[in-house]
């Protein structure tokens, strides 16, 4: 029997992000949990892309796969149409035919959003399906969704945000390394950062993409490209980090938006000071800052790209479709909490420990301490002596040591109390690395 | 006629943040837009505090207030019930006697949501009503949605977080201005940051309880509190955060889950690498970081607590809620793009300016540079002389400017360049602040 309550999902484009959707998808502890997670069976249907190698290499089986992304658009157990070809042409088209045909769209397609996203949304609502685009900006950073629900209540501001992981791995390379632009453009290009062309992100287009599309939910409006100033990173030179830097500023691309009776919108380098965590926002990462009346400023901080964080915001944005679905058709979605899980005693922990002790100053302490952790084959990371307190006769140490057992840990400061010539365990400390 | 397709809403518990989401629901403009979103109008229908003076000084109209719970819960025009008075009793009464009606629940009650929140979930499912609760961890921080939604298709391993502020204020003074805890604490308790009971925060409740909520969505599964190991602040001293400093640690109370075969699930101050965000996450800021198989490493930071934050996450609660039940109904949402912006020119923008220039080596240089800024209105903020190339007899000049406008400071730089003795504008690059 046909299995009318599963879901069914097709993918059109199979390059790097499309086929690691497919696999994510076709993986199956993970489809089984999400399935359980909407209530019903989760069923990658088909998959499109008209490079017969890319089809191959995707480890999909052949009866899954297809040349023609009309197969899929005229799939009836296809459901959930997601786009990942990205560019306007063919996409805009397929996107369309999907939603004509009553199908929910998941898309990543930046450029496309960004010129033609409002009128393909409103296109949706009237087919009563739903288009969704997390995956447009931020990578897998939840930024979209934020915009569309948490934030509603405010009037929001401001926006800054470092939002393009090509030019932010150059910047920070000519920050941290002192290169000037050219050599760390070829270094991101040898890492694969950027691409062979590199104008989409160096000049600027790829954020002022992404600005659009974020801009138009946190203020209601359609934005138009051509409002978006746009400047690129091509003219930084590495002294200008330098002198940056003495001045307490970094400098990164940042797409900003303020609204104050007029919207303002432009991508531009930008000097921001040292303490804000934009400035912190190095390599690859994004980091997207939204200020609102209520809620003041609130921060989102990720991998702005690459395949498996693009995946988890596509298949975020395909779980949100399904749970959709299966509440128009008011089923009772299943208890959350259902796993059962064994929790780990606190003895068991493994972590480096830092410690504080007051012990007496006189030769062997040290030694002694030593010995008794290296007894219990916890190996010390540093030891220093600090401060002396010479009325007391005694000094503080600090040790740090290496990831060691919670009770191993315990027992070893435990017996050094003990110790006459150990006066005071002043602290013991976890280090999370 | 009876608005038969409007959102009634009523909030029990009128304290700071009660007060505060009945203010910004009682909002004009803003309960305006709130309704275009959701395409029905949102009304506030009745709040309820036993307190009869914190029901006078809420602003709200007289006949709105009551000091019987049931009231409200009674009330066939509330659709949701907002309980905002904290705590098990009576909380956990109203909670279920509205799920009992077939009302929506929107509640910041951590303590309640961690006791007891997979019961009442269950309970909500069971009368298909909502039961939602992002204000219960991390303000209006999105966390709860994001655990729900967005992160869904990972496999979550680790979550790292600063989610108190009042320890973290405490810590962040400690470690900044070298207090002692008690002299910390009571700064806390006069800036109105910590309660004259601080047990609950400092002692490593609070944070349990949120580590619990969060923990329970991110792996699936029922979190007890007992399962989580929980050590307060009480026993850092000032000299552990110099030395932890010197090795290159701040120190925080984190709230840490980690799943790799078990779970494990604890509260302890902990040293952090400075170079980490959560390191970085000071005063009354909170951070939560979440790391799965798909995403890595995705952190949320803003403020923690306080009622203008929170509201904003009841409020998100709420329009979710509303929008769901609108979806139910199947009615169609209006364009989310409708507002007409004026945008502003690039060349109206007021900012501060950073710019290089080569100039000649010579006297006067400085003093015709800062004459061509001040004729046009612009102040200088800096002005340091940089590398001298005494074979091309020019030196290297930065300036920084307070804010100006960019129409003038364009004009400022291009007349510069056409004098004879400016032989390079290097960068002219925008502060953002």
């Amino acid at each position: 029997m046909h299995q009318n309550r599963s879901i069914g999902i097709g993918i059109l484009g199979l390059g790097v992000i499309g086929s690691q959707v497919a696999q994510a998808l076709f993986d199956n502890n993970r489809i089984e949990r999400l399935s359980l997670q909407v209530g019903s069976p989760m069923i990658l249907r088909q998959a499109a892309d008209t490079n017969v190698g890319k089809l191959q290499s995707s480890g999909l089986p052949n009866h899954l796969l297809t040349t023609d992304a009309a197969d899929v658009l005229n799939n009836p157990e296809v459901d959930i149409v997601v786009e990942l070809i990205g560019g306007m042409e063919p996409s805009i088209n397929f996107i369309s035919a999907a939603i004509s045909q009553g199908k929910h769209v998941v898309t990543a397609n930046k450029e496309l959003m960004a010129k033609k996203g409002p009128e393909l949304i409103e296109m949706a609502e009237q087919h009563k399906v739903q288009l969704m685009y997390e995956a447009s900006v931020g990578g897998g950073i939840p930024i979209i969704r934020p915009l569309k629900k948490d934030l509603l209540a405010n009037h929001i501001t401001h926006i800054s945000a470092v939002i393009n992981g090509t030019t932010n791995y150059i910047v920070s390379k000519m920050s941290k390394e002192g290169l000037d632009f050219n050599s760390a453009l070829k270094q991101a290009q040898a890492s694969g950062f950027a691409e062979s062309d590199p104008s989409n992100d160096i000049d600027g287009f790829d954020s002022a993409y992404k600005l659009a599309i974020i801009s138009s939910l946190a203020f209601h409006t359609r934005v138009n490209l051509q409002d978006v100033y746009r400047e690129g990173i091509k003219g930084l030179v590495s002294q200008d980090f330098r002198y940056a830097e003495e001045l307490g500023y970094a400098i990164k691309l940042l797409a900003i938006a303020h609204f104050k009776d007029t919207l303002s919108l432009r991508v531009h380098p930008t000097l921001v000071p040292h303490n804000h965590l934009l400035a912190k926002t190095d390599g690859v990462f994004n980091a997207i800052e939204i200020e609102g009346d209520l809620i003041g400023r609130v921060l989102f901080h990720g991998q702005g790209a690459g395949p498996f964080p693009t995946s988890s915001a596509v298949i975020g944005d395909i779980m949100e479709i399904a749970n959709e679905m299966m509440m128009r058709k008011n089923s009772v979605k299943p208890v959350s909490f259902s796993r059962t899980l064994q929790i780990s005693s606190m003895q068991d922990l493994t972590t480096s420990y830092y410690a504080r002790l007051i012990v007496a100053d006189r030769p062997g302490v040290l030694a002694n301490m030593t010995t008794i952790l290296s007894d219990l084959g916890i190996s010390i990371a540093s030891i220093i002596q600090k401060s002396a307190d010479p009325s007391a006769k005694s000094v503080e140490i600090v040790i740090t040591t290496h990831p060691a057992q919670e009770k191993t840990v315990q027992q070893a400061f435990g017996n050094m109390e003990g110790i006459e010539m150990v006066k005071e365990i002043g602290s013991l400390i976890r280090i999370e690395n």
